[in-house]
């Protein structure tokens, strides 16, 4: 489409958008004229390879051509039809779901779907509450759920909480006033680079019969009141927090702590759903004990080509809603022609072993990681699952000590063009490749299922090259 | 698309979807093969005229061949795009908003494009919030604003507030504990068939400058205290409430309150904007004084053809907002491939002059329901506003007696079978229209603005035959 | 005690105790060294006639010698013994009120008691949701239940939510944050002179069975949810607001609406319980339909010799409470010596008659006042109950225009030396007498049941001057 | 007083008393007839030697001759005044706080009075809230500070939430709705005694910089929202969950992690406060660093004699105050009867040094646990500072194990009287003497400055004789 006028773009897009992330001072127009498989395209017809899979939520690749064509044909039939309409295109991505994805579990009942992942995670709690019927839920710190008033009240990055930050100078914030709302309790997180109790792994365990942050977990809740918990909602990898993978004994014990207390659990595996890391849900690393009440899902359920999202509840919540009528409709809910992009996703996906396909390209990624990280002596740390990691970066791997002190509770107020996460985004776009982060010393990075050694290589160069700025500037500092 | 095996969408349908409205047992199978125009087409190819417009949100009616090319276009070149990209069609649809569907007006400032009204809701409140630095919101009673929990809280039907309702002989419901969350209080809705004042207009005006229903709002947020609202939410026509337009003194004397007590004025055009009340926005039926400070925008701002919404904030707001960093992702809003269907319905409702096609549709319709409403006692008003009706239905006009003595309230609990709002559906539907309404005893009525007049004269003669049964019904009652 | 010093005590006043209602600079030492009877005597040996009865809190008068003699009867038995203890004065005390006082009512089942009003309130509503097991409390606009955080929750005078005011030119104030909490709605109080429904009584009868303020109640109570409401708390006459009477038709018709909503009635007779409206409690003013589920008491109950405080709860709710353990202490809760002073003051009222002395005494008060309606023109309204009066001062009687545009919801920011209350009393003090109010247009007056004719007539002379002054305020600022 | 009819007491107390704790069934009339030093006197001239000190509240010994007189001689000039007078006790009382007893401390500013312990957390957190004007409160797991609304959302005891809990065989409770409000966030309790955090002191110092507990505190904090958080509240020593006190390291850390983000420090001194730790103020333990922002005083300000508690804020805080108009009132705060209690209390405590008396009595006592936990297998641990012991009792010492499963958790539902402190409040009071506690397993004791040796050896001998039993169960359950 040689025709987009970029100029009129731009002024329009200036003049009436209303950006996020940077002050109107500080905007930078940033045009993508298309995108396919791991690589954005730029007007004038450069490229970036896109290691940070938008936000981890392209799982079969940008523009993949079967699930284009899918809502094509759909777009013949299909405008709208609500939620109390029946469309095959719902009921085909709900049997998908359970039976073909899920079909060796015992637990899933029913799905439903919305648009987003904040109204799947609003869904989820409004399910749980009603379930359970109690007031409260559980969320860890630097949990990210979503956006909404709800999905707000569960997530505790304090950096991403829709406040406006300061710039230049201002490193102070406002926030939003009443949002969050009450009802809404905090446990511990699990980041073994960085316990917030003090422990370390595996010589926690021998502290009693659960991990210290389960134990701890146990007590909160102890201290909140079970019987007015309804639900705890996880992540099973935090997403926006970027932490690595918890060690094996924690949601198992976590899982059995929910059970014994009757409290629902939320596995929110919107980032970390759909195959990225290895497993078809992340929470299914952890064995069969570890299955969620509800899972609650997005971005990759479409794979971000059309908005989608949804819960699958477990059969015994599918029975308990059965009973009742739930009066509670969302006009976009199940829309025919997105559904017709969730069942193209996730039959590709199903049909390509996607699962398999993220454990291998994870692998070899991962390998280099493994070699940047015994010559850059900045990185502290990395973690990985299937295609999803983390870079914890550091000035000095013994003290841990970090380039900017505050890391997953930054404001993203002042001048954040000093992140290490920036810095590296800025040395990698030289490369042509995006890696960065969402915390200002902790790296994410992933792809989609199908880039090829020859881009992970490539990723994997500018990332060294990024990183010697990075050493340079841990040693100047030293010295 | 006669390869669709329906009896597996059945099974698969009742096995693995999780129904709203109704319970398992109630639950009907209404599978929707391909919608057109104003049309529903079942898979044994019989059809139905869709007089509720789905949820009054399809305004360029189903199918539209110029918004699904734009579709099918945007799709070549693009997948997922997050909200820190730029892309021209994002670009296009906030210009074709502010510059081209409101030049003509000085308040707005800028958009922000998110999935769905009640996350565009969420947004509103947000924003309001930040920008007044104030905690609390006001809305009014039967307010319908969303239902995730921010919106939730400005929801004041209480029989739509995502409870799980008995069926049969169970009149109770389940109602979602801390959920709505503090922070949100009620003024008295406008509705002038039946006041909760207990006014008569035009006679109310004799009481004070401002109408009844002003005054007590005054008098709310008085005792509130106007120093903590942060926003008053109002829908310019109450949606799912469905009452009639409020008289034309209402929201100038609002709009002028919201200004002297220094509250942000959020208008909910979710339901109502995109021309179908015969203007643009519905509140630009009252004058250049009644101008938002945020305007909601969802369901006919794609015509429904994908899931988008957002928001419009006025210049003095963008100025504001445009000083700091906003730190809020959502992560599909302003997706490209949604944009294209934004700026194709924009472009389409323009170049037919929608505003004006709904006038002329709606004139036409509105002469054939005040035909009826000569002829059906059980008729107590007709409201309207362009093709945007509401028929009050009454067991007698003088007494103007409920056929269901809750209304508006009613918690679609119990047997809902005998609604007159389903009773009239059951009739029309044996003629093959679509007429029904989201209270028990009042019809919401819309269209598309390319219906044609056959297609609404056999609305009403389906609306005649139905209301028969009612008038029967009525007199049987009083024997 | 002629050994005060009474200039040590001004400086420590003035240094270590954090005053309220006034700025530091502001604050004036107003030592009181003696109170009787009606009377309030200063360290000069001056008097002052205290029209004000504190805050409407002495119904026995200051220092009643049966009351001050049982105080230390009891303490030469009694320092502390906490809730789980029994003494014989708390019996006595309960029974007093049951038994003697209620005797002839079926309703009152057990009294708990607590040290304060506000504390009471909270039991009350603790007690209430307990009962119904529903999360929300309906208060009404100008209500005033006490400052602690649930009680502060149904307090809705914007002006006593114990903000910080400005001063001098500073008309803003600093309101609490996160106080109140969610879960209070407002229902709109009545106030005849001033309806702020824009009706007019009687003529309002007319509108339909319910008063429209009751109407409007019911409203109120099905847009929030009648099943998630708990209680409704109501003052039978608002003191802190200074509301006259309501029409009789009010009480019942909100006793009916509570009873048919299962909302439990929370009478509040903190303030005007304890005969000083001419019956014991004020509510019984409306007849026997009129009875609470819960009585909060306060004030009174010990001439304030004291401090006591406590509620009565119905034989439903106290067989209810019957049945289960109700973990709740309170350390000073049935305080034995306090108890001491509620029975004595118990005893006195009812050995003296306190309701006929009050309606006599009243009787004698209001003529002199409606002498002073015909003389003073800023006299917009005397209304009254017993021996508890307001005053409405307005500038015209006929426009009904106040001298301060807000009244009740004044937030005692800025120059409140203009306040006609203030003027009032800084006049009235001129003649040894105490007369003013909580709002800036209204007079709260009342005395004890003893006071003499003399001082009454005195009073009268005092706001008669006092008046002229206003009088002439007003015609100055006319001319 | 021979007088008393005590038959018609306990009907009265049965018929017209709303009890706590008991549910009728199980309610037990124990009637004090009088009190004098530790000892309660029954109606047949019995005695019993108090251990519990009531609820840890009367210092100075009950019936102390210089208060009672103290009283007797205000009620000659006194009823009451409201707040907005001044009279010399309240100043004195005032003075003799900042002045006599804090004189060598920089901090204190100024004392308001109120009358109970949990109006006075409401008062501090109101106070807190305005003078850093952010909205949240964060409290420990295992507080207690309060039952109406505000301080119960700083209480996490969830057996001690004004619930109501079953009998016999229900375990269950039905908790208050919507009470706790939202905006209290929970940090962990320190109990070296069963770490929440899996470490054992003083091993867990070399951990880091901080203690573990603090160090999760502080994430909890950035969890949180720092720039959110107005107030953190602690007792000092954790009063109803009876914890013994923390190390040394921990309030000096919590002090300067509160100061670094910008978090006023409310001390809760109601329990401990007045002597009885050793101290005058139990924070003061642990040096000059550690002062609070705002002191809450109950309990022993008064010698509970009448109902009395406050608050001292800073220096700093007191000058912000000072600014502006507090408008906030309180019928009985400051009043003079109650305030000529408060002085004659302290005064007493000052002229007979206290301090050094509780430190003296509890080094007595002290020494006779030490003795019984050598000889007790079921004694786990004998923490104390001062004359305030807690007693953990286990079935096993070595591996901790309880009698009761939940402690400081329980509901006090079912079957109580297994509690080991009931069994042992059983057999203490064959000999006469109260010792219990307020969790199942975890004795309480304390007792007046004024006790004797004699009456300390016969609480031992008690407690010797209670212990034996509590043996002899734990032995028959291991066999």
């Amino acid at each position: 489409m040689g025709g987009i006028d970029w100029d009129a773009v731009q002024r329009w897009d200036a003049q009436y958008y209303l950006h996020v992330l940077s002050s109107n001072r500080e905007y930078e127009f940033v045009p993508i004229e298309r995108v396919e498989g791991d690589y954005l395209e730029f007007p004038d017809g450069s490229r970036a390879l896109d290691m940070l899979n938008q936000l981890i939520c392209v799982p079969a690749g940008q523009c993949q051509p079967v699930i284009q064509r899918a809502i094509v044909d759909a777009l013949e039939r299909y405008g709208h039809v609500a939620e109390y309409y029946n469309t095959d295109y719902r009921a085909r991505a709900a049997k998908l779901l359970v039976e073909d994805i899920l079909g060796d579990r015992e637990w899933p009942g029913k799905v439903r779907f919305v648009s987003t992942g904040t109204e799947a995670i609003e869904l989820a709690f409004i399910a749980a509450k009603l379930w359970k019927n109690k007031p409260y839920v559980l969320t860890r710190e630097f949990a990210y759920h979503g956006w909404t008033m709800g999905a707000a009240g569960a997530t505790k990055l304090p950096g991403y909480v829709a406040q406006l930050s300061g710039t230049e100078d201002d490193h102070s914030a406002r926030f939003v006033q009443s949002h969050p709302p009450g009802g809404f309790f905090l446990a511990p997180n699990v980041d073994c680079f960085d316990c917030s109790l003090g422990h370390t792994y595996p010589a926690c365990k021998e502290t009693g019969p659960e991990l210290p942050c389960v134990r701890r977990t146990r007590r909160v809740i102890e201290g909140v009141n079970p019987q007015m918990i309804a639900a705890m909602v996880t992540e099973p990898i935090c997403g926006s927090a970027s932490i690595g993978p918890p060690p094996p004994e924690y949601f198992p014990q976590i899982r059995r702590l929910t059970r014994e207390m009757d409290i629902a659990w939320v596995c929110d595996e919107v980032m970390m759903g759909f195959a990225k890391t290895g497993n078809w849900f992340c929470h299914q690393a952890w064995g069969d004990e570890v299955e969620p009440d509800i899972l609650v899902m997005g971005k990759g359920l479409s794979n971000s080509a059309l908005p989608a999202a949804g819960i699958i509840v477990s059969k015994e919540i599918a029975e308990f809603f059965d009973e009742q009528r739930w009066i509670n409709v969302s006009t976009f809910g199940g829309h025919p022609v997105v559904m017709a992009a969730v069942c193209a996703t996730l039959q590709y996906l199903i049909e390509n072993d996607a699962p398999a396909r993220f454990r291998e390209k994870g692998a070899y990624f991962g390998e280099g990681l493994r070699r940047l990280e015994r010559e850059h002596p900045t990185i502290g740390a990395v973690n990985s699952m299937g295609m999803v990691f983390t870079i914890e970066l550091v000035k000095d791997r013994q003290t841990k000590e970090r380039f900017v002190a505050m890391n997953r509770t930054a404001l993203h107020a002042g001048d954040v063009a000093q992140y290490p996460t920036e810095i590296i985004l800025q040395k990698t776009l030289e490369r042509g490749v995006v890696i960065t982060g969402f915390s200002p010393n902790t790296l994410r990075i992933s792809a989609s299922m199908n880039i090829s050694e020859e881009d992970m290589d490539m990723a994997l160069d500018a990332l060294d090259y990024g990183l010697a700025e990075l050493d340079r500037l841990a040693a100047q500092a030293e010295a």
